[in-house]
C-alpha cells in the first residue's frame, strides 16, 4: 500500500479536497491518503513549500507527496514531478516545490492523455495533479509520462547570511502555538550564551525544551527542524512581539578576542 | 477495499466524527474512508446536498456516501438509501439527498436489528447511520435491510428559467476562495459575450480559467461542475459584492435579429 | 490491518499531525489512522481526556489510541501505555488519560531505543509517541516496551454529588451546536419531572431527542454518553447561557413525603 500525502488551499468547507482524493481511489485503489494541511492561505507558496519539506522527511520511502496551491490554474505553468532519492513530489510550476528541487530530478508532465477533461478548465487539482499522483502511485516512472527539464521555477532565495558574531536569518512560520520557526540551523551556532534579536525585541535565555521555560519569558531552542525558534511558554510569542513570516532574526554572541 | 465518504455539520472539535469512523471500522474493518466535509453550516440542508453532489461524481464505483447533517435526529424521520447505477447515499429523509434522487432507486430502511442502541437517542450518526453504511460496505444490498418508497422528501426545487436573451439561476455555493458557483450549465449559453449580472453588480469579461483574469476584474467562466462561476483574480469576490448562496444571477446577451 | 486514533491539540495549519502520520505509516505501514481531533485548546488536558474518553469505545477491539497534549514536552515527565481490556492508549503522563487509568494497566515506557533522535527534542510527538504507538500496532506488548507502574498523574476529580432530592455535577464539554454535556447519569436520575439549574437559568423540560424541542426553549435529554445534556432547539445554549466547561449543574426534583 502507497502512501499519499496532500497539501492544498484548498480549504475544509468545499468538496476540492473530496473530488482530488476520489479521483485518486478510482486510479490508483489501494492508495492511503495522509492530509498534511488544506489551510494554506489561498496562494501563499512560500508558506507550503514550508509545510512541504518540513513533513516529508517523515514519511516512508516511495511516498507520493501532491501540493496543489495554484493561483495560475489553467494557464500554461506546467505541471512537474520532483523524484529524490526517497519520493516523489508533484505540484504546479511555480515555486511550491522549491526546497525539494535542490536535490531532485525534474520532469514536467507531458503525456496529456492522462488528465481527465473537465468539466471546465478550473479545477487541474482533480483533473489533470490526481492523474499524475495516480499514475505515481500505480508504479509508472517520471520518465514515462514526461520530459527532464533543468528550468523549474524557484521561490526567490533569501540566504542565511554568517559573520564573525552573528547570523542573520528569517521566521520561516508561525506555527500554532505562536513559536517563532526560523531558518538558521542550530547547528551554526556556537555553544553558550546568545542573543536572539527580532526587531527591538530580543531574549539571551536558551533551553532545549519548552518544558524548561518560565511563564512569560521568551527563550530560543532548537526546534523539531533543526533550525533556531522562538517560543514563550504559556503564550503566543508571535502575537505578544507581533511577529510573522518573513521577519530578520539576528542571532548574536560574543566572541573570544584571545583565541 | 471499499470507500466510504462522509459529510456531516458535527465540526471537528467534537468526538462526533471519531465515533461514527469507529462504528463503520468494527463492522466493515476493511474500508477507507475519505471525509468531504464536516464545517457544514449546522442544519443547512442545501449546503450538504451541493457538496454530496458535487464531490460524488469523484469517486469510485460501489463508494458509499454517508450524509448526517440531521437537525431532526431522533425524531420519527426515516432513514433512507439511494442507490444509483455506481453508489449508495445513505442519509436522513429530509431533503439533503435530493440532487441524488432524481435518478436512484431508494429505500427506507426498517431493518431496525442493525442498528446500535445509545446511549441515549440523540446520536444517530453512530447508532443508525453508521451501522447502515457498514452493510452496504460489506455487500448488502438495500434490498435486504429496508423497503423501497417512492415519496422521499426533497428540497424545494428551484428552476433555472430559460428565455430568448437570458437565463435566471442562482447562486448555489460560495467557495472558498470567494468564487460564485451557480446552477447555470455553460452549456446553455451562447457562444460569444454574455453579461452576467448579479443585484446591482455586473461583468461582461468570459474567461476560460482564473490564470486569465486580470487582478481586481470580475469575471465569469465554466467552473469545475460544468455551470457559470464568477471569480475575481487575487480577491474575494463574494465579500466584494456581498453575494451569498441563494442569490439570483442572469446571464443576458443581445440577439440577433435577422437569424 | 489496525486502527490508531490520533487526538492532538497541534491545529491543521502546522506539518505536525502530518508528521506523525508519516512516522506511523513508516514502522508500521498497515495502519488505518482515525483523526479524533486536532483543534483542542493548546495544553486543556481535561478536553482532550473528555473527547478521548467518548470516542474510543465505538472503535474495534485493538485499536490504539495516541493522545498527544503535552505541554511540558522535552521534560522528564514519563510516556504512559494503559491497557483496557479491549485498547490500548498511549499519552504522556501528565493526566490526559485520566478518564481511562481507572481500568487499565500501566506502563511507562522506558525502552527508549525505539524513540527516534530529533532534529530537536520538542517533537515528542514525532519522535517518541508515535514510534511506541507504531510498536504497538506492530502487535509488541506494553511489557517489552516498558514496566508496570501504580502512580499515573491523574487530573483532579470532581465528583458527582448525589443527595435525597438532588444530584450537582458538573458541565464538561460544550459541542459545536452549543450543547451542554454533563457528567451526570441520566439512569441516577428519577423518572418524571426534574429541573436542571445552571447558574441563574434553568429548564423543567425533559425530552428524549432533539427532534422534540421547540424553538428557542432549553431542555434536558439523555446525551450520546449516557449523561444528562442540555439543550436549545435552533440555538447555542452555550451561548445564550454563556455557559462553559466546569460550571456547575444542578438537578432537583420533589421528593414524595408519604415514601
Amino acid at each position: 500500500m502507497r502512501v499519499l500525502t496532500l497539501l492544498t488551499d484548498f480549504g475544509e468547507t468545499d468538496y476540492y479536497v473530496a473530488a482530488v482524493k476520489g479521483v485518486v481511489l478510482t486510479l490508483a485503489p489501494e492508495t492511503q491518503i495522509v492530509d498534511i494541511s488544506h489551510q494554506v492561505v489561498p496562494g501563499n507558496l512560500a508558506e507550503a513549500a514550508f509545510l512541504l519539506s518540513a513533513a516529508a522527511p517523515s514519511f516512508p520511502a516511495g511516498t507520493v507527496h501532491l501540493a496543489v496551491v495554484d493561483p495560475g490554474v489553467g494557464s500554461a505553468r506546467r505541471i512537474l514531478v520532483a523524484e529524490t532519492g526517497s519520493a516523489f513530489f508533484v505540484g504546479p510550476d511555480n515555486g511550491v516545490l522549491t526546497p525539494i528541487l535542490r536535490d531532485a530530478a525534474v520532469t514536467e508532465v507531458t503525456r496529456s492523455e492522462i488528465f481527465r477533461t473537465g468539466p471546465g478548465q478550473t479545477f487541474h487539482g482533480r483533473d489533470r495533479f490526481a492523474p499524475v499522483a495516480a499514475a505515481l502511485l500505480r508504479g509508472e516512472l517520471p520518465a514515462s509520462i514526461g520530459r527532464r527539464i533543468e528550468d523549474p521555477v524557484l521561490l526567490p532565495l533569501r540566504p542565511v547570511r554568517q559573520e564573525a558574531d552573528r547570523i542573520t536569518g528569517h521566521i520561516v512560520h508561525v506555527d500554532r502555538y505562536g513559536n517563532l520557526v526560523t531558518d538558521i540551523p542550530v547547528s551554526w551556532l556556537p555553544e553558550g550564551p546568545v542573543r536572539v534579536q527580532r526587531g527591538a525585541q530580543s531574549t539571551s535565555i536558551r533551553a532545549t525544551h519548552y518544558g524548561e521555560l518560565r511563564a512569560g519569558q521568551p527563550a530560543s531552542l532548537e526546534g523539531s527542524l533543526g533550525t533556531l525558534e522562538l517560543s514563550m511558554q504559556g503564550e503566543h510569542l508571535a502575537s505578544r512581539w507581533s511577529a510573522k513570516a518573513g521577519d530578520e532574526v539576528v542571532v548574536s554572541w560574543r566572541t573570544n578576542p584571545s583565541v
